[in-house]
């Protein structure tokens, strides 16, 4: 039989005894004759732990050696799991992203995986063991260690998924699969039972927390099913696949909360953004003028970044500021569903973002559940 | 002007605070002009925290993921330190035990260092950059991570301070320096000033836990002089040193209580003991028959290891026992030191070892602390 990848999430490795529940999972699928790759991620909110004590060493943690401290997070859950199959009998190997082959670019605590090259763990997979990688890190061409971001688990289960071409991906978390909506702010939300990889990556770039953006790129251009799931329930999940949808149809609505919008002269911008790990989701630019969204989520130095930014002539950084967006197939391609999304909402957003899956809205960041609610209403539940 | 090794102690980084005034003392010794290579231990308990994780996933942990596992102590403060440096603006980089190229043989848990190549530290110094390494960790020529056992970060710091030349290598801990016993045992101890790399060596034999026995085996062969210091403390220390000594001195006493006492057919026992990552201390071998004394503090698991040994036909072991050791230059040498041993400690003792620079006694363990206070009266108060 195949390989199967599944990637356990923080909260389903957060304690010794769910680590020996997820053990016994890994253990049952290779029982069935599966050839297993697990992608684990750090325990729980080891992670926050990690970076509260950067935060207290150092206003502005040094970023090469924040992804040094952040990867020992998902050595330790990497090395428990593999300790509690030998304890069922099941042999079994962890790996580092390095060891693993995850090569990145140099861009610390948000790198970009450039290549896998899974040498030593087909030599595992070949003996007959189950093969623990830790997720979110790898290593540079120059042999520096590298974090992949938020959600960079993800990212790593995908692109290993591709090098080994695995039957599937399966994404465990304590969430059972995709919801329209954000459950905390859409009480009528419904599960999807399948989604287009070009569905999901818009509703990440809209701020859904669910999968990570580039581990979704990587799955479309590979052509990878994810398959999201709960680790412990029973419930069926969503497939993320290939899709062959044509009519409009609106799969849900995400926001996004955690940003700054700039306003200036990009020569002087990007550059500051770089140095604090920040990149651009969304950037016009028009000559030497500039307008961007920068997501915060791997920001390490929030103080600082903003210190710098408004030290910069002539540029203007805005803060309390949420997106909010409607994602469908379709849902760019007439005028008519901004004008239904516009006055679904009943304000005048300060900014609109149109694309051909995707309506984005910016709003005041208190007014954000409210539209999400209203659009959800509009699109989903009408 | 040249390097210098500074070693801290899981004590000296055990908070954020403690981290922050090592970063200082690191800093004052660059300011001196000198270029600084930084190794350090886990902070405070995180190894024994680690331990404890492992022991809740399975009784008797795989010594592989072992090491996985408890060499992300190292990697955390190891990354905290190089912030705080920053944080001071003092250049600094951390590197892993394989980054700094500590090449060790394969014995998981308790691997021995056969090879340094620092060719990543020598980059980083001719940048003028303190380099911090991890202590207690390096990597197989199979590219395994191994650890060196209880106090390996002092053999990594010594083994260092040979490769790079160093002008000496300081060990930092929460003691000012080597006693002539344990203060905690003995009341009447005093401080040493000086001491040779010998007496040392059959002072941690003997189960002085100041410094680690290899450490010190590297630094005689080397030539090189460690400093034991307090790392906040203002003391001389102890330099531990090649010596001229040729009469008749008494340095310290010492006792062990972690032991075993094995008796039997020696292939049958030595192949258990290595499979539970345990090396006989001392090993009597009469043709086939094996008496040996084995120290526990390197394994992980001793309800599997007792169980396992008491399943051997014929292979008696012991526990309950302590061994006591007094050590100085010419100890070994006439019969009369260890006439006066024995009338010291009042009690026939369990086996008797003599070698040129120590007297070693078994004894029950409960009568350890009381013969180890006679010795000291004897050899060293009289």
């Amino acid at each position: 039989m195949g390989v199967i990848v599944q990637k356990y999430g923080g909260s389903s490795v957060a304690d010794a005894g769910k680590i020996q529940r997820v053990a016994a999972r890994v253990a049952a699928t290779r029982a069935q004759g599966h050839r297993v790759v697990v992608v684990v991620s750090a325990m729980g909110d080891t992670t926050d732990e990690l970076l509260a004590l950067a935060r207290t060493v150092s206003k502005d943690p040094h970023r090469r050696e924040l992804d040094m401290l952040l990867t020992a997070g998902e050595r330790i859950s990497m090395a428990l799991l593999s300790m509690a199959l030998h304890a069922l009998n099941v042999p079994a190997v962890s790996f580092t992203g390095s060891q693993s082959g995850i090569i990145t670019d140099g861009a610390h605590t948000n790198a970009r995986i450039l290549e896998v090259r899974p040498v030593r763990i087909f030599e595992e997979l070949e003996k007959g063991r189950v093969v623990i990688v830790a997720g979110y890190q790898g290593v540079s061409r120059e042999k520096e260690i590298t974090t992949l971001g938020r959600g960079g688990s993800d990212t790593t289960a995908v692109a290993l998924a591709a090098a080994l071409d695995a039957e599937v991906c399966e994404i465990c978390s304590d969430v059972d699969g995709i919801s329209t909506a954000d459950p905390r702010v859409v009480p009528a939300h419904r599960k999807l039972a399948e989604l287009s990889h070009e569905e999901m990556q818009e509703l990440a770039q809209g701020g859904a927390r669910v999968l990570n953006a580039q581990a979704v790129e990587f799955a479309r251009d590979r052509g990878i099913t994810i398959h999201a799931r709960s680790t412990f329930g029973a419930g069926a999940g969503t497939k993320i696949q290939r899709s062959t949808q044509r009519e409009l149809r609106v799969a849900g609505v995400a926001q996004d909360t955690d940003l700054l919008l700039l306003t200036g002269a990009r020569d002087a911008v990007l550059p500051v953004l770089d140095r604090h790990g920040a990149f651009p989701r969304e950037l016009w630019a028009d000559g030497a003028a500039l307008r961007a969204l920068v997501p915060l989520e791997n920001v390490h130095g929030l103080p600082a970044l903003l210190q710098d930014l408004r030290a910069l002539p002539g540029v203007e950084v805005e803060e309390g500021l949420a997106q909010v967006s409607v994602v469908g197939a379709g849902l760019g391609a007439s005028r008519e569903p901004l004008a239904r999304a516009l006055r679904a909402i009943g304000i005048a957003p300060r900014g609109v973002l149109v694309s051909p899956l995707r309506i984005a809205l910016l709003v005041p960041r208190d007014s954000a559940a409210a539209c999400v609610r209203a659009l959800h209403k509009e699109f989903i539940e009408g």
